[in-house]
């Protein structure tokens, strides 16, 4: 069986993970070409990466004849028309997570993956590919919690003094539709995708005051309402003094799972003047490495075996649906009903 | 200077605690009187207990001029009359929590508490004095981990397979004012005090459907937004498998604290087939028993010595303001302004 | 059932935790008399303590009529005669481990309670009353681990920066003795009560030079063969960096069990600059505060009621021939039979 | 720069791993070929690794002249032999740990390997390769915890109720030399090339009798001491409960490092009717995947860029002498000078 020929746009920092990824390290794939409009990035891509063809236009990329499938790792409010202009040119799609941050966008997206039923659209739901989360899904299905009700998940970066993220707040989405929506995803994963009735919101600018400018926070809560009664409480942060803390929490009537209580950053323990310690893992770079790398094998896995990921549009669509639900229920400070 | 003379109603489980702790390990105290309406409690007090006087009626007990303060471990329903009570027969009064189920009859024990300056009254809102949750004030007060700006508090009990709780929901005010009172306290404590503006609540029923009868839940959650952007995330549940889990985080802009991550039992690690492991709390006994002497010694220390205890009766009425918003909140699905 | 009535000797710092705990914390005890040569210690007692008898000499404590009991927190060199004048002095005795850092003093004492077996003699391995490693001795007898085969334990200090401990090293019988007594009293209560066949011991000066001049090691280690094939291995610091950190562990056919891993100081965790981390205990005052209580406790109710310790004179100089044996192992640098 | 053609000797189980690695997961790599004497061996291989040429003598394997090193990882009898061929071939060589159970052999090898200075020997202790163990290493030499003056360690092995081990018990050089070698080399890594002066060691069958036969032991303990009082306090195990349990704690005069005290199988924690608990890796393959990776790239490393890895055959001699040492005093029951 021959390799899938990639073809990735967007090689920023997380960008250049996946880029290293395909060339490297996923038996199967082939990192065939590379588009960035960035010349520096291009430039990087010629350095370190096997031999590729550079592009500096997305649509010259979907020209290539060469290319098998496109891997999106570009601007969120660029991922819909680039899927659907990848689907008309007949390549699978990998694209980074969120899917959009427009409701109406996710639909045409999904309309058009209709028309190319033979063609793969998967968006990159990470944590759902990491050993210990997919551990914990496994455990909930054989029922090792009872029925699962309730689930805590958050997902917490590590402050950044400069603020840095600040000048990109306006286009992200905010912070529940730019962090949340991982905690989203896996709270209808592991819950066994109820359908969300109700959400609430509420949140704080705990350090970063600059966020005020576009109505964005640096700290939110919000709880999910789930049909038959279950629940998803989630928190979002950007001022961690420690480092990345992604955890999540299944509960179950027999039960309670915990995935990464303790972003420990490697095995080691210190015992000193300040009491007994471990480092934590800097960023989610670190946390979910070998996640990125389990995801790329399982998109290859699936355009050459067909083997099911169990992640759909229709997933990444309710992520963002309820996502935006959250920033609306924050901004009016009411439940929103669903 | 003398002890203080306690004559205590209610012995029930916890009220024979606070017996013991009275009678044996309370250096100040002297257990001089009890009282309770079941005669097989007075029984195990005249056989378990320092020869003390023993009545039947509440009204008795305050008639005894020997005893300088009463200390109540009696129903809910109970508690407002029989502190107005004990004030206008000149005794200083502990009550377990909560101070009460209704607002009205807070206010009438405050303004009642008004007229007698001299008397004390003290709310048993024990957790403020476990040794654990001590420190995680003082490290706050000392500034460990900067400006404080959210909680996240859980009381969790072990779920009663049973469900003989079941029978006393009617009368226990609801989960969020019969488990979530302690960490609306504990919230509002660590935050310094600040005015709740706004509460939501969810809830669900897990394990226990005989609830829904007096419309309670077995599992709720809870989010309190405070005036400055504070925020409280409570969790409150009856069905835990493990033990009792009562945990509580305060974040701040340069550090979170987390008091009772891993409701150990005690310092005992077992490595067997189950993998690497702790036994865990039954019950808040065992996690406060610490607590409930050093909330006894507090309150001999404020008798004798005038030591504050930071605690005061509007700490508890606004306790109980909060439960109801948040009961309220649940009910009606939508959020509650105060 | 009349208290039993106490006379203490020795009111060092840890002779006044004793004190205070005859005084004040343990029913069927009453602090009778205290004697001290030292007169700052005299004092102490008559401000802090109930009113009590004082006396300067040991002798004259002896000729209390009042006393049931003595209670001996005094220097090691000191036990042997002590417990002896005391047994013909028809008294109880308490007494501080270890016995004495001499197996012919051990016989002697052992002796001359044979000539009294109305009179009850502990020593005070407290560490057998903690919680924890009640815990663990109970699932080990219990069979939670199968047949326990081997123990790992070890007596870490806090490094005292001022080497004070320096000073008393040579009347200490050094770190094996003055420490690893009580690993080796644990380890053969937990396998079980087997015969020493054998020891070998190693050790080092980290950090306190002036330890040279009496030949003693701030750092050691030895193992132990028992009988049957049963092994210990011990390590006692006086450098720790973080805490007093006191640990053991049983490791079994069908399981391991370990007490004190992480000596943490209590339940709060801090997550900030530094990492993930908990305090730590900063000596066995605080670690073992509640055994030096259930110890007592154990004590009285041997006295009142009959109730076994487990605890023996043998034991005690077992301990110490032990300790002895690894002593002389690491002097001559080869094993020593036993 | 071209790949490092590798043909690889031994496909058992730990065998295919490496394989697997050289062919697809170490960029610079590239298997082509393979040998071992067991036809269903080399079926795997065909089946299972891209297209190489397959050997069934070792012989012939050397006589490719399109390899440029070989990888063994065959008995530990043919090591020596093995690899001095293969040097006399003109290949470069890995090879798994243990160099040799004889010292002479050891000798042999580095003799033959001083005439081809051109030539790499790397022998594989892979946990000198591990993420955490490289991160204590680093941190020890940038003076975290001191000067570290102990080195406790520890190789213990899940238990095979089936004690399949036994059969190979004989040519393993028993306990010591087949797992405390690598604790051996750990301990030499982490203190900085000590020389050792002494060692003492202790064991006993908890389980397997079969091994009474070869004289060999499933649980055994040993100490080490260098040069300038510098201690290692080494365990091996083949019967625990839970799982592979490797751990490694450094000591210093300023703190002390642990890897792995906890020997988690991954970030989920549980809490149910056992408490709260992890699962904990099975074997050596899952908690050492990671670094049988690293081992890999290093050496390929080495190989094209000429990066020293820090291992050399004096240190893979200087654990055999140590083992074997610490085999003789087991034996003897007493110390044995080196």
């Amino acid at each position: 069986m021959s390799a899938v020929r990639f073809g990735i746009a967007g090689l920023g920092r997380l960008g250049r993970r996946h880029a290293e990824n395909l060339a490297w390290r996923v038996p199967g794939a082939q990192l065939v070409a590379a588009c960035s409009p960035v010349a520096e990035e291009r430039e990087w891509a010629s350095s370190n990466l096997p031999a590729l063809s550079l592009y500096a236009d997305y649509d010259e990329l979907l020209t290539d004849a060469s290319i098998d499938a496109v891997w999106l790792v570009t601007p969120t409010s660029l991922h819909a028309s680039q899927i659907i202009a990848a689907l008309r040119a007949g390549k699978h799609v990998f694209c980074e997570k969120p899917l959009s941050l427009d409701l109406a966008e996710c639909d045409a997206v999904i309309d058009e993956h209709a028309r190319h039923p033979h063609l793969h659209v998967m968006i990159g739901f990470v944590r759902r590919f990491d050993a210990s989360y997919r551990d914990a899904f496994d455990s909930v299905a054989n029922g090792a919690i009872g029925r699962p009700f309730m689930v805590r998940s958050q997902t917490c970066d590590k402050n950044d003094p400069d603020g840095f993220f600040v000048r990109f707040a306006p286009t992200s989405g905010g912070l529940f539709l730019d962090c949340s929506v991982h905690d989203i995803d896996l709270a209808r994963w592991l819950l066994g995708n109820p359908r969300a009735k109700r959400v609430y919101a509420s949140g704080t600018i705990a350090i970063h005051d600059g966020l005020r400018a576009c109505n964005d926070i640096d700290n939110g809560v919000g709880t999910i309402e789930f049909e038959d009664g279950r629940l998803a409480v989630l928190y979002a942060s950007r001022t961690m003094a420690h480092g990345h803390d992604t955890q999540t929490e299944v509960i179950g009537t027999a039960g309670a799972l915990a995935v990464g209580r303790n972003p420990r950053a490697n095995r080691v323990e210190i015992a000193d003047v300040h009491g007994m310690r471990n480092a934590c893992t800097p960023t989610f770079f670190e946390r979910f490495e070998d996640a990125f790398l389990r995801e790329a094998q399982a998109f290859v896995a699936l355009l050459r075996d067909g083997k099911p990921t169990g992640l759909t549009l229709d997933d990444a669509r309710e992520a963002t649906r309820i996502g935006i639900a959250m920033r609306r229920a924050y901004e009016e400070g009411g439940a929103v009903e669903l």
